[in-house]
């Protein structure tokens, strides 16, 4: 990104702020994530401050050569040690001209608010929702490419761990979790968007597991690893099921084809224009014909991003029409206690026409089955 | 911990609710810090109520088998697919007798707090501060333990690290740190509370640095390193500056010497009484008489247990005065732009009559010279 996409970027909030903004003259951008978005910068405990012709980031000391390499054409307003930000913010608001704030309601807790009041004297201030995570749904190029290559790392790394798998005696799902990050890692990604989940047989049944260090992977009969990258800041996210040869149960068959059933399903499904509730309904449809809708215990999918759960969300609110460019994952799940779970995780462009699979990563049952004569 | 260590602290709570909650009948936790220490919950997405007899958990089907396993003495409340987290809060409050109930303010967002409001009818809030947080800054014989391990996993994986360097040929900043963490991670860490920074020379000035891939370590004369390990949820951070033998300038020699005679006189000064401010300035103080009080542009810090950043604060607010049972870091640092930075981070218990230095690894100038033949 460079700076000039910043600053269109910007622009266009301002747009909103002037056709929105029910009179409110500066926007506080507060959300970490959308701070990156509009200035490229990257540090946290940092706010924004927008008005129809200033963008000023309120920061600290910490960051002043930072702000100063990442987002030269932002003014930076650097707090004296000690300054909570809310205080920073409600200095410089009222040193600008009077008018009203609109600011990301989600995004400032109770007490801050509290605290920016008092330190902003007589300045009124209108709660605002979702006004720069809604233009982050839509992915412009360069975004889209970024996240690609936060997948290819992701493939990439899962490939080279299979082949590490298949030579050990049998490693703890910690163990394999530690060398997929690891891979990861020296692929290019940063910090993982989450730590890998992986989850032996029965330990599939929790969605967010946390893998084990006393739990052998080859004790069980299969492996739930959902992972992803991050590259430039940019999430990827998978879930594939590893079975080893000769071990699929009639069971886990039966129940792997009725997800990967409700997963193409959904995904034959997305356009642009459809509720992404649809979509989230398509794939519970086709989970009820195999009696398998009440294991299915969470929404179908969720945008991906600068944030790994972004909107749009796929089963839960806010409801939104998908539209092209945005990138979200397809990801049913059914989860039975005790024996385990069994989820299937892509990342999916909604194009003009439909959907392309951005995973490249195999999923039909006994793609992923290891051959190991463990 | 064991059930009731954490039935003990929620009573503990409750007392607090009792004396404090000017008839408050109910306490809404929603801190995912606070939550785990209340539960032992380890999970995220879930509330906790707490009232004068019950503990009700309120969270989703991700969850149910997790808050079986980890708080069997805690009550589940599962929201169904779909529900929003304040909506169904909003649902078991109204469904509890009515009174007042009151919530972490600075744990709900300003929307999340509307959401709340508009879920639970005629439901009366009343905003807290630190409840849970107040109780957490004092840590128990278990929770000491515990950052004790946090603490040797972090150095035994920088001294086998350090190993490793010193048979590379010239790696960079990023490989470093992908070693550092994959090191701490085979040693039990579970995804450290931060990525280490390491940083070469002249980024030393970006206290929040990011390791680059692009970035030699041996091309400069020295390296800061600032890390720290996860064990069972509570965190370890320190930071060690690294030479190389024959490389050490008069300039960072002489700003070393200063570093560490501001961090041994305010860790001097600590002891039980004193506020968290004062020890904040004898470093300022210090740092003054060598002219390099204005190149500290931090905090001198900051308490660790399951949140990186925690209770009490050495400079900035809330002041408090110092317990016996805290467990702190003292990382006074000096940041030249252009030319790097020095910060010495260990981690100390306050004690009875003064502080016991958790750190072990040594912070003596040259004590970290790496004799590397490069």
């Amino acid at each position: 990104m460079t700076d000039a996409h910043h600053a269109a970027r910007r622009e266009a909030v301002r747009e909103t702020l002037r056709l929105e903004g029910k009179g409110a003259f500066v926007l506080l951008v507060r959300s970490v994530a959308n701070v990156r978005y509009l200035t490229g910068f990257t540090g946290d405990s940092t706010a924004l401050l927008l008005t129809d012709d200033r963008a000023i980031a309120v920061s600290d000391g910490r960051y002043t050569e930072q702000l100063a390499r990442e987002c030269p054409d932002v003014e930076p307003h650097i707090r004296p040690v000690g300054q909570p930000l809310m205080a920073g913010l409600g200095e410089v608001l009222s040193k600008l001209d009077p008018g009203p704030c609109a600011f990301e309601a989600a995004h400032l807790s109770v007490s801050e608010f509290d605290e920016l009041r008092q330190a902003a004297g007589a300045q009124e201030f209108r709660p605002v929702a979702g006004w720069v995570e809604r233009r982050r749904m839509i992915k412009d190029a360069g975004e889209i490419a970024t996240i690609r290559a936060a997948i290819e790392i992701a493939e990439q790394a899962y490939r080279g761990v299979r082949v590490w798998l298949a030579a050990q005696s049998n490693p703890t799902e910690k163990e394999l979790a530690e060398e997929l990050e690891f891979a990861m890692r020296r692929l290019g990604s940063t910090a993982p968007p989450f730590p890998p989940i992986v989850a032996a047989g029965p330990n599939a049944a929790l969605p967010h597991y946390r893998p084990d260090s006393a739990i052998a992977c080859f004790d069980s009969d299969f492996l739930l690893i959902d992972w992803g990258a991050t590259c430039a800041g940019y999430a990827s996210d998978l879930t594939r099921m590893t079975t080893f040869q000769g071990k699929v149960s009639e069971k886990f068959a039966s129940a792997y084809r009725a997800v990967l059933k409700a997963q193409e399903r959904a995904i034959a499904a997305i356009r642009p224009g459809r509720l992404a509730s649809e979509i989230n309904r398509e794939a519970r449809a086709a989970l009820e014909e195999d009696g398998l809708a009440d294991a299915f215990t969470h929404g179908l999918g969720h945008g991906i991003g600068l944030e790994i759960h972004e909107q749009p969300f796929l089963g839960r609110m806010p409801d939104v029409p998908l539209q092209a460019g945005m990138v979200i994952t397809i990801e049913p799940g059914i989860y039975l206690p005790g024996w385990g779970g069994i989820r299937i995780e892509d990342d999916l462009l909604v194009t003009e026409s439909g959907a392309e699979l951005l995973t490249q990563e195999p999923r039909e049952l006994n793609a992923s089955a290891l051959d190991h004569t463990y």
